[in-house]
């Protein structure tokens, strides 16, 4: 017989199945034993004759076989249950597990957690997140798909870093010395050079940086994305505007389930506002007194500047644009007044994404780097690029990881990262 | 002006248009200069008077912007050409090139190909290959989300190896000693034990193997599956059966024109052969008088093996079942007879999947480890989980360069690696 998904069950009334799943929760009452039966699709109350289980030492979070008949039961939240008729333990669980997974929430740190992430992921307020980080790339991926990008997958051990940072990873690659990829930007340009124009990548980059924060990781997952043949930074951000919107619908459209579980209202993508640092400062200081910046906003500064937002134009979202030169990479297009055709785009009080128009013009590109104090001899492979036909273009990156905090309300980014990587973990 | 495509210059006859694009080939006549220009889309034919280069000094593979008309021209390739009003370049390559883009095909070797590879990409018969990859990467994410697998993300930074062999990269982690994840393995195997049952993971991978064949690359990406509550292998094949079928389907869809300028037809997806390690060991030897073997096929016996399968059953795919214990890793089922429950698939004569049931009791995976001379005591972190519930679960990955490699005729694996890094390559 075929096993039986728990959210089919409605189909087979009164009819056999086949259940396979976990242990969610055993209630023994005199003459019957409830079982809540889990499996990726939802739950359902096993009804059980005490002498089924007589050899079965059952625990919770053990997998199980259950054969029985569906038969209606108004007082079970599902209106049915499943009267079992046989029951086989296929993974026995010990009887003292780490976590408590059928309560209400979690209750343990989040280094119990992670540390004991296969059972912490069973809980129905995590389990939700990965479905929906998951929804959120195949909304990203499938946008693009349609706007005509590629999705490529560039290297991740490469010889030098992408900006000139240290804040790197080194690698041990056989006699060389190799790094582990800061991001994809040199690739992602390089591809838009190689004519495919519009192309995208998810995947893996990594930051050593000694940050302990609520808002870092030193491996995440970046949605990149690079565009030839825009006018300015404004085709980026109406491009990702749009893109974020239709992520949005995405994860509404196919995960209304999840969203309900963690009690989360997705908000509508409006048109983002888009504000000047400068401007974005001034009202920092005017609204705020907040006086402290340096030619960039700080944690605080995004937290306050988004509140402001929200309160004076009803959106959780905004762009700030126009960086000064000096806070940008040496691959940032110059704009007049040493500013660069630069943007962040922040989520609930959180950067979530960096982009801008790129230098295409090998002579100005090389004089940027120079001003910039680094040696174009370092960035020879890159360069050699802007030399054989390179399209205006630019692009961006959104923090995978990020975004589905800000979106889902969690107060740590770790909490969306399957098997986050800090300063103090690498495992599991 | 919004810019056109080239692809959709047929629905802008008699029209004024702005194009973008690279410049494919010049050619000079006495009154007249043909310019091709390429985009992502196609190529085109200009028709320029040379009044109008006047100050340009056009060079090929310079980009460029087009003002002009479309008007029909029964000689042209499209039935039509543009005639330039008016021509910008947005990005002038150099004279001398060390790659010619124009010709029917690359004439370089594989090094001057990779060395140049922003410009090696953009010839007809490189350029494809990437699209196709694409492609190939959609079919399968489509495939198993409509299956209702959910796509994870899990980490490259790992704290030891995968299946304590020896043949890891090295990272500085901090303070610590780390490695790169030479696979998802014990990731998607705690994915499905975390209940979400079908997890799959499209992501890069890393072997510090010493080879330097045309089949090998030290970083890759790996398309890995696991799947819960199989019965055995067979399950698995049967789903990678349908899963090639359906990715194959979905190339032919999207990219006919890719595979028309390739030249390639893709071969069908049949009901796949299974065969028998030793069944293959027995044909090799009655067959081809190759009795050579150890426990496994070489490249020689998986290309005469292909070779045997095609003309005997007509297939370009073969499974080969029930390896012997001391050839796969301790996480494998065992099956009676010294066996395990686990297959490779050839393809066109090589090797392009690993896959097989794993081990799901606590004590039987605790013991396997023992037997194959490992400690225990180094695999906490995985067999843990086994303590927790762990249904009876198997996967299988698919390397993707290869597989890309087998299905377009591709002589070297690096030639489906945008950026392949391999014992002597790490840039660009």
């Amino acid at each position: 017989m075929e096993r039986v998904l728990i959210s089919e069950l409605g189909h087979w009334m009164g009819k056999d199945v086949v259940l396979k799943g976990w242990v969610h929760r055993l209630r023994y009452l005199s003459n019957v034993v409830f079982l809540i039966l889990r499996d990726r699709t939802g739950e359902i109350q096993v009804v059980i004759d005490p002498k089924l289980l007589h050899s079965l030492s059952l625990s919770t979070e053990s997998v199980v076989e259950v054969r029985g008949v569906v038969t209606p039961e108004p007082r079970a939240r599902a209106g049915y249950e499943v009267a079992a008729q046989h029951i086989k333990v296929l993974s026995r669980a010990a009887a003292e597990l780490p976590l408590t997974i059928n309560g209400p929430s979690l209750d343990a740190s989040l280094e119990t957690i992670l540390d004991n992430r296969t059972l912490s992921l069973r809980h129905e307020k995590v389990h939700p997140i990965f479905k929906i980080q998951a929804a959120l790339v195949h909304g990203f991926q499938k946008f693009l798909n349609k706007k005509g990008f590629v999705q490529v997958f560039t290297p991740k051990i490469v010889k030098s870093g992408t900006e000139g940072g240290t804040e790197l990873f080194s690698v041990q690659y056989f006699q060389e010395k190799a790094y582990l990829a800061q991001s994809p930007q040199f690739y992602k340009q390089m591809m838009v050079g190689a004519g495919y124009e519009r192309v995208y990548e998810v995947g893996h980059v990594y930051r050593a940086e000694r940050h302990a924060t609520s808002r870092h990781l030193n491996e995440y997952i970046s949605l990149d994305l690079e565009v030839a043949f825009i006018d300015s930074e404004e085709d980026l951000m109406e491009l990702e505007n749009e893109l974020l919107d239709s992520m949005f619908s995405y994860v509404a459209q196919h995960c209304s389930n999840e969203l309900k579980t963690l009690g989360v209202v997705l908000p509508t993508v409006p048109q983002i506002p888009r504000i000047p640092l400068k401007t974005a400062s001034k009202i920092l200081a005017e609204v705020y007194s907040k006086t402290d910046l340096n030619g960039d906003l700080d944690p605080e500064g995004e937290r306050l500047l988004c509140q402001y937002i929200k309160e004076t134009r009803g959106s959780d979202f905004v762009f700030i644009t126009s960086y000064p030169w000096e806070k940008r990479p040496m691959y940032t297009m110059p704009k007049e007044n040493g500013l660069t055709g630069s943007f962040d785009l922040l989520f609930r009080g959180l950067e979530i994404t960096t982009g801008g128009q790129r230098i295409h013009d090998y002579a100005q590109l090389r004089d940027n780097m120079i001003k910039k104090g680094l040696n174009p001899i370092h960035f020879e492979d890159y360069l050699v690029n802007f030399k054989q036909g390179m399209p205006p273009h630019g692009g961006l990156a959104i923090g995978l990881e990020r975004l589905t905090a800000q979106m889902l309300g969690l107060k740590n980014v770790r909490e969306a990262s399957l098997f986050p990587r800090d300063r103090h973990r690498l495992t599991p």
